[in-house]
């Protein structure tokens, strides 16, 4: 039976990070960013709409006439967006179903968990807001240029945006840890070396 | 440096036997209920009265004169519950500087927090509330005559009583994971199997 782990993550905690490894240590495959591939292959939108419409909140998307209108501009925004979440949950129930693998993120947990045929092990990680700006000014050699407080501001707007995509697509809260199987604080963790641990948790349960 | 695991825990979620199995991997103290034998000792109260007053919400040990009058029987039933928590915050720290250890419930991971010299891990466990009446209808010969439904309502107070001690004392919100280094949903978990992958990142952490 295949084994699927998914990660859902607050921006800068570790998350990815975490998932590439348990994948690497378990030896199966990886999904994070090749998702929206797969989307813009089976769509003709292009990759960059996709990410926007996948990682910002719906409404945000929503034309201003759609609060007056449901037809013409605004009902076209809201089926488009309606259409990329299908293909989404299409591509990772076809992902889940091919092979045990991790799944970063895109309400992977809630899109599998009436999958029959396969084990869902969710995990949440997150980590002190402090730690993330360290993870984030060390990491992305782009933010060099930016204040503690405007790391902060952009970590906080992206989680702000998960949290209202997840909550519009599952009607769950994201983040509550009945949700998950594990909820892992990264704060005083260091990563590579937790990761096989988890990895052969998973292996066993 | 001592490493001290806490373990918060709703009830029936197997977090007892979690924090005793990692206990015995890591050849490390236990202590749970050995506290308030501590605290009788230290103290001119019963067993029996500290659990009472360690385990039900503050107020509701509050004679009702407590919302009329601080002074007389109020003020002296707030003394000694102050004084219990008082008694068992000084014996938690004490057994902390002690050795290694795993501390069950009674607000460890809070009035550890500011501690020097050891490394504290909070964990907190928990499960949907099926496993945890299937758990509890399992172990607890003495609940065989209860219907499910009683079984139910048993959990959910002792919970809720947990919460407002908690919260009491910690001014903190009970289970919320922001205050854990790892929160484990036992819902589907064989204790006895991961006990030992928690035990071991723990060691290296």
């Amino acid at each position: 039976m295949n084994k699927i782990i998914t990660i859902g993550r607050e921006f800068g905690s570790g998350g990815r990070e975490l998932g590439r490894r348990i994948a690497e240590e378990l030896k199966i495959e990886y999904y994070d960013k090749e998702i929206m591939t797969e989307i813009a292959k089976n769509t003709s939108l292009s990759e960059e709409y996709i990410k926007q419409v996948t990682e910002h909140k719906p409404h945000n998307l929503f034309p201003i006439t759609i609060g007056q209108s449901m037809i013409g501009t605004g009902d076209y925004y809201l089926q488009q967006i309606q259409s990329v979440h299908n293909a989404q949950s299409d591509i990772i129930k076809d992902l889940a179903k091919k092979s045990s693998c991790v799944i970063v993120g895109r309400c992977a947990d809630y899109i599998l968990k009436d999958e029959l045929d396969m084990r869902v092990y969710r995990i949440f990680v997150y980590a002190d807001i402090e730690k993330r700006i360290a993870r984030c000014a060390e990491r992305n050699a782009d933010k060099e240029g930016l204040t503690e407080k405007e790391i902060k501001k952009q970590i906080l707007e992206i989680d702000k945006n998960r949290a209202k995509y997840y909550e519009y697509y599952t009607g769950q809260k994201w983040g509550d840890r009945k949700n998950y199987e594990i909820c892992i604080n990264t704060t005083d963790m260091v990563i590579k070396n937790v990761a096989p641990y988890f990895a052969k948790m998973f292996e066993i349960i």
